[in-house]
């Protein structure tokens, strides 16, 4: 059985690099998104449809800890597990490590409010909570 | 009489730079961005009110020469210069170099519509085509 | 024999919209990028390798037209073709278009000329002539 | 005797906002960088002249929450204050706000190591010892 929890692929850009030779410290919140992006559609509610029915998901808090160096077209994987920490809260674990050698890449998390469009906190969707609380949510194909 | 030319001075951000240790190359566009919000300030036409009065400038073309290095924290000097090309279209002009040294960085320029918030051309208004077609003076401090 | 082309799909960021609910006009140049890693991968010739075999290529001249919206999550169709404009001198050129509609979103080019690690100009190694001016390779005007 | 705090100004970049018409959730990562930068300065040692004497600063952990709205151009105040948890590591902590209202818009900080260009921990160079325990050093929870 699954668990709310996602996996994808992406290789790092040219343009996410810095003159370190390795990633900027901005970009892995960039990459969350993309995480969080394809853990919603993955569990049937891709977040643009979220938007357009009304309900946002504004960060209100981010972490993330750098643990080791990735450079331009470095294959990296990603995983993103949802949660509820709360009654009102989404929260979201991401790991990223290079995807051949299981190197470790950065970890972090975002915290998330449900507001409706004018940013009013609302009542999360029941399918968010079931979601997110789920021992073995099926993400669909 | 008001120039339609700007000046401004900027320093490389780390985030800007890539592991070829100079700016990426698409922070030109961003730069240039930059340039055209302190030349419309220096006009008397912050770009936020005039989007609130609901006329807007959106990019149709862009385009960039690069011609040299610069790498985190060098000053930069950018001379932005506004003209009309035609009845309907705004051209802004800018050009980067080091601040000290007077080495070329890049060049380009951006082309815009005049549109309403919906995206449809209307007409130039007026502040803007005098503007874009004075013979020169001094920005207003 | 592989022809000098190379199609991709990818989904528009949130990150690469800005408060006109469309793509910032910069995010191009860093789409492109994308375009020709995956280009000159399907060449065989990753470019992270190229680079480390002593050979860049850098961005010498960028061009981009705006022509419609893409909103976050869009799908989008991104094609790359290489040519050899001169002896010195690649460019690619670029066509974004929405994935199902075909609606176009921009096209566009970079011009790259070949240097060494140290940014001395040299002659293109005979695996890009020979890749650029292929079977398919696209005249241009 | 110079403080180890440092404010600076800044105007939201068009490019810096998404489609929530607010700044996008990675900005303030790069808002930082320029708030140590700037800081650094301030203390008679530029980060550029740091790392060409050897030392890095590589950022660690980085923490952000998110409190208020910023739009384009909205004119923000940045007091970055750096402070030594340990012996070994450097912390910067950010408050972010509105230039006039002093509206809240997000805080955070980041945790730095000290190493040499080739990644190794490193014993503190003095002088950034003494800045980090200056006078008017915040003492943290």
């Amino acid at each position: 059985m699954k668990k709310p929890q996602h996996v994808i692929e992406f290789r790092v850009r040219y343009s996410e690099t810095d003159q370190m030779r390795t990633y900027y410290n901005s970009r892995p919140l960039e990459w969350f998104e993309r995480g969080r992006t394809e853990l919603l559609r993955a569990l049937g509610k891709p977040y643009r449809d979220v938007e357009r029915l009304g309900v946002m998901l504004p960060v209100k808090e981010a972490h993330v800890e750098y643990l080791g160096r990735a450079e331009y077209d470095d294959l990296l994987k990603m995983t993103s597990t949802i949660s509820m920490p709360g009654k009102a809260r989404i929260r979201v674990d991401v790991q990223i490590e290079h995807a051949e050698s299981g190197q470790p890449v950065c970890r972090g998390y975002t915290v998330h409010v449900v507001t409706d469009l004018s940013g009013k906190p609302i009542r999360p969707p029941e399918w968010l909570v079931e979601s997110a609380r789920a021992d073995g949510a099926q993400p669909r194909e």
